[in-house]
């Protein structure tokens, strides 16, 4: 009988959230203090300040320092990735009807559909800010070089966004693993991992191309990702802060609706693409149970936690290879840390 | 009996033409040739390509030329500005509900909600690459001071957006023409008007402070945007583009709706707030009549038209102050005629 719990990070969770508050505070500085408040700035705090992991703005700045930068001229940026994430989320939750993020109403079921929208798009203006902020401190041209790197990181999500909202409306079934991957290598792993990492090295000026940080950074994030809509789909709704289930009724292309569409008879196929191109209204709870079933039934769950465990192992393997010549330092353990934590998380 | 006709325009129509062509052609080069099409990048160049009047681009390249500059070195900026605003009606049309854009569907009536969501974030990014090649024409100091205007431009509208949607969202009937015209400010006239010249004019590296057009700027935008609302109670709808008397079923707070609060009867007073509670459905074709006939009766739609009248006045005035000791040019000659056109238009 295997009694070994994973380990409960606590460590990381500390010094992710040490990260997380400035981060918070640095996107608070830069809040105009003028303007509608109850309809705009309040809401622009809202999602930041429910307490995220802080995941983006912890691997820039602890990139920065264990390449031995001072991550303090990192915090700008990672305030700005904070505010782009969750901005993201604002209207990401739009798109897929969430109903909750992060244990509370979302921001369209809260604020209405209108100002939710303009609050999204307010929150990606105001991320502008911290890196025109980044002139004065690291001068015009590095503050150009993380632009350009925001851009393409923004632009990647949007990209990965598209993917995924078009395999919901034109109700796909034929997506491969390898589309699959290549939408999440959009959607998540260039903002929440592959570009923090990026950002952070750039500031630190390392030697290195920062190309080196894309491998390393895809393993994160695709392993993140598919433990994210694993939890989904098995963790406790109340710590995950989710509808159990959400996913499914959303219609999203996970990776183990994925799995189970290539995996299941011919006729379980026919009867699960009718569930998913019905209106979202008319998919009950009987229809998530039943996709669920079909799920344990084909071992579609096992393969995205099996999915999740291998890519976390070839990101620590990649993270050996860039990290392991560095000197110690606490932001480098928290980094590995990380890295395990993407796949023992349960929520 | 007066048989005078307004003119045509017909060469300031050509004129902002040929800059909106191009400006839209520059928005082509910026389209990344990688990435999803029919669900992203096809769809960045919808509205754009409806055949928009091309205001922000010609005030943006007009001014530069007027001012003595070279305005093929404001032409990033200019495309720049076409798309940020095409992105704002995207979402715009989400806000207000809005079914007709230029004649044809909006973007979420045709795409779903989603996709129209997530498409208007990708031209908001895409909005930052003209603005990122402007580094190797004007180099890394004026390229961050133009972002810096298009940072603020933004921001204003957001704001503005964020006010009017709080009024319809409160039902709010007691707000006054000051109000109003600050959320014009806010919502219209920082992007339609005063950063296109500011931004025409920093490019031409004139030697005045920018602060200069923001008066000229605010009254053009202002009486743009009062016609602009005339129109929607009175024009003709194949031409305007829009729902006829749509304003009205979104229960958007236009001038005209303000001065027929402020000046009707407690009753109908009572009544119109009524009316503006109910669910956008719930509202009638015979509601819409109800409510032109009472601005008929109380005179709010021959207020509109002189207000927007009287701050084009204003606005020539200005322009004579800013632009009359410059040389004799056909740019300078274009902008005075769309101060002109802004009280003429009929669609």
């Amino acid at each position: 009988m295997n009694t070994a719990q994973p380990p409960s990070y606590q460590n990381l969770k500390k010094h992710l959230g040490v990260y997380h508050a400035r981060a918070v505070q640095r996107i608070k500085d830069h809040i105009p203090e003028k303007g509608p408040r109850e309809s705009l700035y309040d809401l622009v705090l809202d999602y930041p300040t429910r307490g995220g992991k802080g995941f983006r703005p912890g691997l820039c700045m602890a990139t920065c320092n264990a390449f031995g930068g001072d991550n303090e001229l990192a915090l700008n940026t990672a305030a700005s990735l904070e505010l782009f994430h969750n901005a993201f989320l604002v209207h990401d939750d739009i798109e897929d009807e969430s109903l909750l993020r992060r244990g509370k109403p979302t921001m369209h079921q809260k604020e209405g559909l209108g100002i939710a929208v303009n609050v999204g798009d307010a929150m990606n203006v105001l991320g502008m800010r911290p890196l025109m902020a980044n002139i004065s401190i690291l001068g015009h041209e590095q503050a150009w070089e993380i632009f350009t790197e925001v851009e393409h990181m923004v632009r990647q999500s949007v990209e990965g966004q598209a993917m995924e909202l078009n395999w919901v409306r034109s109700n796909s079934s034929c997506i491969s693993e390898e589309d699959y991957l290549e939408m999440v290598l959009k959607k998540t792993c260039w903002y929440t991992t592959i570009h923090p990492m990026r950002l952070g090295a750039l500031i630190a000026d390392v030697e290195i191309s920062l190309d080196e940080f894309n491998l390393l950074g895809y393993y994160m994030g695709a392993a993140f990702q598919i433990q994210d809509d694993v939890l989904n789909l098995v963790a406790d709704e109340e710590k995950y802060g989710k509808e159990k289930g959400g996913d499914i009724l959303e219609g999203k292309r996970t990776l183990m609706l994925i799995h189970l569409m290539n995996h299941c008879s011919k006729k379980e196929g026919t009867e699960i693409k009718e569930f998913l191109g019905k209106e979202r209204s008319c998919r009950s709870a009987a229809d998530i149970e039943w996709i669920m079933t079909l799920m344990e039934k084909y071992g579609s769950i096992n393969h995205g936690i099996v999915s999740s465990k291998q890519l976390a192992g070839a990101a620590l393997h990649e993270f050996t290879r860039l990290f392991s010549s560095l000197p110690a330092h606490p932001d480098k353990e928290m980094m590995e840390d990380l890295v395990m934590y993407m796949i023992h998380r349960d929520y």
